[in-house]
């Protein structure tokens, strides 16, 4: 291993040491840090959730004082402001530290290369840029966050082949495997919340919860539900093992009794029809950084039809249903009148799962 | 190359030979054969068409005399029968070849196991068996007709990520990339003959040959029209390139002018609708091996709901179109209740081509 070792490697495994925390840091980043010094690695850290220490701190911590003079690898620039911690840049230079490789600079204005440039101002020699492709890929909720101030959305959806998502009566268990579904609940616990239609809480009564055999965080489950339709028997307002927030139009009743419950919140929007645009700035307010959209249909159509998504991860049971009256799996009103004006996607990943398929594509960029 | 070699390379390449003349040689089977002694080849050849020599013939007349004590890869039984040409059996035995690797016998009943037979009567060796799956997936067409007496049928679709194979105001130029449609057009060129529902030929005004840069056998080209709606000036009918045969119930004018052609054959059913059983009893009688189906939405949704199909090949256009009124991909009058009711398949491959999937899944067999 040790011949092997590259700076490469060494970002490599700080990455790893960041992606396992994925989904638990919110509205934090995922970050790990790796300290090498004469060719061994004397410290490793992640930050592993908001308001506790940063990598950097864990990292340096194993390290002591065999740091002066250590090269550190750490996946996002070090925090150069006093936050719920103190400026891990200044705690860098404490540890007299000889060289730091930054995977990528931190998008917050509050950062934004000013950690970097702390270092360099304390002697220290300093490189941004390593594998920062899957650096930010990996922090994609967190930068989208800060950028757009908009919450990072993923459209989940399961279809047959024929891209049917239930059948005319509204039947759809199940269309994947009990691994496809699995799978979605480990996503579900990667994002803050999960979103559904109304639609969907009337005909399948979900919990939306995660049900994993390792356990997970529960997600905010979200119903857009524009004149509070919501049974007061529907699980989402009897099971309180998550947050359930209700996001209504402006005509709708908010003090109905059913409502009155310690784990639900009602939104009400200015308009009379839940509109996206309103939901996801609302969402991003409440610090919500990811969303996982899990339907219906005509909620797909509307994220669709907007274009406010940013990942769309789609299982594909190998099954027919046929049939013009079957609910396919992006409905909404009116779909456009010309092929050329869909949604233009770019397939990242094909998996098999069981025997499923599990595509992941998101929105084709723009030609420069 | 010499040392590597063992029976199950020789056999991988006669089944390489039958391969490459998929779609040439129906009604007969694809068959290739390699003669080898004393660990070099002496002999190789494919049957290239039907009414010509079989793969046996050639192989054997490339390897002249030296074929005497030599071991022949043949990937189907051969022949005992007088056919078209003299039974090969007959000729391996006059070759006095020592021994004979069969990959799989022949189904049809004036061969079935006879050939082996004659082989081992006159001191050959036989041995049956080898690679066998892969040459009876090659033949699966021709298994099929001889089997069940009925055309192996492809259904083709081509979709947006969300299902739908059409706008709702029927464009569909161009779901899926060039490289996809290339990818068609070798399909028709490997089926005995493509197929369409009189809607297709109404919307897009098809052509439904190959057009591939290196060349191609033009299928004969079905429509299933029960009223002979068939406009005069649609391509089946004007352009002669290759053979329109167009299936209408017992009601439709079959006298009308538009439809007397040399290359045009009508082709009047017992019922008033077209009915898919006796369509496929029908090519089977004209002897049509393979039929390649291209749609549209409601012929797609007979034949998912009449079973009646070998293979899907499905494109999957990394786009999303959205809306309950998009046509989506197989459609036809009524779907069924359950999703447990839906067809069920099972993924044999996912290929990317271009930015676009295709997949590949056949029904799936009960479990025995």
């Amino acid at each position: 291993m040790k011949d092997l070792a590259s700076k490469e490697t060494y970002m490599d495994t700080a990455l790893a040491l960041a992606e396992v925390t994925i989904g638990q840091t919110s509205p934090n980043p995922s970050v790990g840090a790796v300290v090498v010094k004469d060719g061994s690695v004397i410290g490793m850290g992640s930050h592993l959730q908001a308001g506790s220490a940063h990598a950097e701190v864990h990292a340096l911590r194993q390290a002591g004082e065999a740091a002066a003079g250590a090269v550190m690898y750490v996946t996002l620039e070090p925090c150069s402001h006093h936050g719920k911690t103190p400026p891990c840049a200044d705690l860098i230079v404490e540890h007299q530290l000889a060289k730091v490789y930054i995977a990528c600079l931190d998008p917050n204005p509050e950062v934004a290369g000013r950690g970097a440039e702390k270092l360099r101002q304390a002697g220290i020699e300093v490189e941004v840029g390593l594998r920062q492709e899957r650096a930010i890929e990996l922090n994609r909720r967190f930068f989208k966050q800060i950028r757009e101030k908009l919450p990072f959305v993923t459209l989940k959806a399961a279809m047959t082949l024929d891209g049917k998502a239930a059948a005319s009566t509204g039947d759809s268990r199940w269309i994947t495997s009990e691994a496809a579904r699995e799978d979605v609940h480990r996503q579900r616990d990667l994002h803050d919340a999960v979103l559904v239609g109304i639609g969907t809480v009337m005909a399948d009564d979900p919990r939306l919860t995660v049900r994993l055999p390792e356990g997970g965080k529960q997600p905010i489950r979200i119903v857009l539900d524009s004149d509070l339709r919501i049974p007061a028997d529907s699980k989402l307002l009897t099971r309180p093992e998550a947050p359930t927030w209700l996001i209504c139009g402006s005509s709708a009743d908010v003090e109905q009794a059913k409502l009155i419950k310690p784990h639900v919140k009602v939104f009400k929007l200015d308009t009379k029809k839940v509109e996206l645009e309103a939901v996801l700035n609302l969402l991003a307010e409440q610090r919500v950084q990811s969303v996982y959209v899990e339907g219906g249909s005509s909620i797909h159509g509307a994220f669709v039809e907007t274009g406010l998504f940013d990942e769309c991860h789609w299982y594909i049971a190998p099954l027919l249903l046929g049939g013009s009256d079957a609910i396919t799996v992006v409905g909404g009103g009116v779909s456009p009148e010309y092929i050329r004006q869909a949604r233009q996607l770019e397939i990242k990943s094909v998996e098999k799962i069981s025997g499923d398929l599990k595509i992941i594509a998101v929105p084709k960029k723009e030609a420069e």
